[in-house]
């Protein structure tokens, strides 16, 4: 278990790295880390997240209100709160604009189809959130119903989230969620997919179960809904097209 | 309040970023920082903006007179000393051609779709000045109109320029701006864009109203004029599809 | 000749070098050195290329029994086992996931246009094997038909490996692959190729054998076939339509 | 005026900024520089251009015969000394692959449409030569006939060579083929260009005239070849639709 001076020197390295790879311009995205059960140590608004001190940091309790730091918390750890909220496991976010998940999340295309076995394996499927203006609950609201299935999440017209057992696993899904959609975009320019599907894919979510210790199985989609080029909003804030793959948490 | 010598270094950094990110080739591209006044410091002509030292910048009067330096003032200096003019609380400016937006420049498209929040919330929209002969007024008065509104410009054919209170407001603007144009640039390959609309686009426009302190309302245009794919010179030199959420400068 | 410890680091050296270009994300990829007849030094699994040092190296066998090391063996050392079994004088292998090429996987199109001399010249042709399930005898049956054949392989919906004399020669490779990939990706983009044919193709066929020493001629596939968007699995395991310029193993 | 050693060092940090950037792979490209009327320092053969120490460059004579250095001299120095022995001013020359530019050349279009002005200004147009096979006399012939008139040139299936008064005159001339390559593709990922023409071209004519020093005219050729997607080999082997804006070398 890190100190919290290392959980923020991670912080500002991650931070730097997100800026480096044009996975966040100007003062975009942000990233946290549950340092306990009523603290949460997250980057603060209107700052450049490649060119953050560890002393920049701020503090708050699970209401979001400030205990440590001189800057300004972001209005967006509203997400991170919802997260932590819902899955007791998770103990570190990012979110960030890496820009071809983000074109993903602009276009209305979800990264929900099975074209690479490892990402099958990893993170299943990348679903897209429904839009919600950041800063008020209807962002939250339209996370909520996928936070406890997914590990990361296409936010409409927004960018992406992602969370792990701590922040390195949850930096590497994000790595993951730009990489297979540059990966996705070749198969767009290229023309065509040629996606995994049945014993194929049904072998995968076995190795997936193994991996993930035998409580997350994958209920692949029917064929036909994975397309990912229809869109109509569904009851539970998910965008149709990207509800293969999903894990169910049976249990925790 | 940085010294001069402080300014000198600063433009030597984001020249040097704005290389090894690819948004200059060769020689491209310039930086200035206003240092009061009647006195601005700019990076001179025919010289990689990745291999400046502090002494190379020149200072030039507000008519672009050299007042110090040994080497040449740019013949781009013009457009730097009409944004000062026009804008008296800009102190930083950045032109470079940052290929994915420079591209969209080349092919006659404004960067003006509601794509992604953030950027609606940062810039508003980037519209796309009309073309105009480098180093001849003609570059000036195709920019001239749209210098009050807006804070980031395409300009065709050419580059973007983007200028802010500070050269790191400016730089950052530059980045986003690039960032944006990527992100749109998948939805292009993807085939689709899901624009922001109505009501979420209205709430938006709060956001900013009050991330700018309220002077500076955005005028969404209707939604018809929002493909970016018409183009017809208008009167006040934008191109026509780039004058949705236009900032006005209601008072300063 | 190298020792343990030189090769441990050049290891390193590659895996941060496959993270650092967007060659693999999270803990994708993996490396291996034959260090002699019965023993292959290769990277654990579950570890970012990225961050390993060289104490989290592996040694295994022939059958892939650790011989040493605190970290688990990857499931896909078998194909690292199958390709320095049918190939005696392979000493370094290098699998990753490069995005582009990964992309040509994901839709399943070979990388067999003779577009670029100096790949004809190099490589000769990049076929892409059928989809096998990880850590399972699929995918060293996908694989097997080919490696005789080939130096650089696209493995369907998965990613690429490549494997030469040494680890150097097979970094090299990998390089070429994607390198090529974001070549013939633009010429999709820009909806035409212009392959090399006829006489062009049979002089390179020459200087291919002048540079690899005469032992293993190209033998083009008819022009008919070339065009990599056909997909019919083939008795010997190669997708159709990349069975241009393999190279015969006349001798060793 | 540099030493040899300076010019050692400089060919080494430019080969090692080309493999960076990925404008080659493997052992893909190079430099050279003339040190004098009978002298050319050049890179080795069969060497990665991202390792290369000053002593492993050749020194070779005007015929390309090796004068000094312990490494294999490359094929492709024939290349080098047509273009030293054609254009008496270049001291500095650099081929290489970068990935968008050497995608034109793969699909048959020459980087010729006035898309941006800079480009205009410093290279005028980018011909595609006609392909001609590696370490051949066709290679060489099918570069003559252009080598006077530009400065830079797109080779079929094979990559670019730029070359200037000294060697980071070439470089940057490489950098912007790539850079140039990389707006046009967005115009082409967009669909749409909208290339320069009439009175704005002529005035560009204008701006480079004065900067190249009157002695360079570019004659733009008549728009309706500019589109650059026909080909057809003419009689002085450039091919069709890179005609435009050709710098006609008057005098010298």
């Amino acid at each position: 278990m890190a100190s919290e001076r290392q959980y923020r020197e991670q912080i500002v390295r991650y931070g730097r790295t997100l800026h480096e790879r044009g996975f966040v311009a100007a003062t975009d995205g942000n990233l946290s880390v549950r340092l306990d059960q009523n603290r949460i140590l997250a980057t603060p608004t209107c700052m450049s997240k490649g060119e953050m001190r560890p002393a920049d940091l701020v503090i708050v309790d699970r209401e979001g209100r400030l205990l440590a730091g001189r800057r300004r918390v972001s209005s967006e750890i509203a997400m991170h709160l919802l997260i932590y909220r819902l899955r007791p496991e998770i103990n570190g976010i990012v979110h960030a604009h890496p820009p071809t998940a983000t074109g993903f999340a602009a276009a209305g295309v979800a990264l929900n189809q099975p074209l690479v076995c490892e990402v099958v394996i990893g993170l299943g499927s990348i679903p897209l959130a429904k839009y919600g203006t950041p800063g008020t609950p209807e962002l939250t609201d339209a996370l909520a119903p996928l936070v406890p299935t997914y590990d990361a999440l296409l936010m409409s017209n927004h960018g992406v989230v992602t969370y792990g057992t701590d922040l390195s696993q949850a930096f590497m899904k994000m790595e993951t969620v730009e990489h297979f959609a540059r990966i996705a975009l070749v198969t767009h320019q290229l023309g065509r997919q040629q996606p995994l599907a049945g014993e194929d894919l049904e072998k995968l979510v076995g190795v997936r179960e193994k991996y993930l210790g035998g409580t997350q199985p994958i209920v692949p989609e029917p064929v036909g809904s994975r397309n990912g080029n229809k869109r109509k909003k569904t009851a539970d804030g998910v965008e149709a097209g990207s509800e293969d793959l999903r894990r169910r948490r049976v249990s925790q």
